[in-house]
């Protein structure tokens, strides 16, 4: 319906279960989209939307207690943040610490090392003023 | 690289210029992935994920004026909330007003009727307590 293509990547050397509230990454956007950060730096702010690309191809439930935790009441795939979903996008505000070139130093992105970045907005939109 | 398939659609009558921002939409899930709004009415908020169908296939800018306003000085796409995006992906955090069946009622989404809707999150993680 619609085909969509990554403009960059994760890198944090992450693989598996981490805590990634206060987890540093960066995000390395392609070379040739480099002009699309012009300005970006003035937002403290900015919303990551990535793909949940290990689980591109898996099974999703229309239900699922939340972080596979039983001891939680079900609730629909909607009303969770899991990553598997019937499009498995995840969207994830982090505090932007820095743009340098092509690379956006960012804090809380919760994606492993190579997760797919699809887009990059400001939490609130500038009106360049 | 992706492809991804709407669950749904915006329902609100809307086709040009409109103040969305205390606009009431429907959002109309497919009947199929209903039991995935289990329990969504919890939440107050919700993140919506949609198309922004009308400019798939036109080109995009690496730099852009907002709003188009020729006063306001240039930004990066990624530093604004620019519809025309390598990825047309519009994120917009709303209010939930209620939960009916299949048919979700919002407030505050600015998407046009017949917006193709991907996904459907909480604001915030609800751990079913």
């Amino acid at each position: 319906m619609l085909t969509i293509r990554p403009i960059g990547h994760v890198k944090n050397g992450i693989n598996g279960p981490a805590d990634f509230k206060d987890q540093v990454s960066e995000i390395v956007i392609d070379e040739a989209l480099q002009d699309g950060l012009f300005r970006l730096e003035r937002s403290d702010r900015i919303i990551v939307i990535f793909v949940f690309d290990r689980n591109i191809g898996n099974d999703f439930k229309l239900r699922l207690h939340p972080r596979g935790d039983r001891s939680i009441p079900e609730v629909g795939v909607f009303a969770s943040r899991s990553p598997f979903r019937p499009n498995p996008i995840g969207v994830t505000e982090v505090e932007l610490l820095s743009v340098k070139g092509n690379v956006l130093t960012v804090k809380g992105l919760d994606a492993f090392d190579g997760t797919p970045v699809l887009d990059i907005k400001p939490a609130e939109a500038w009106d360049g003023r």
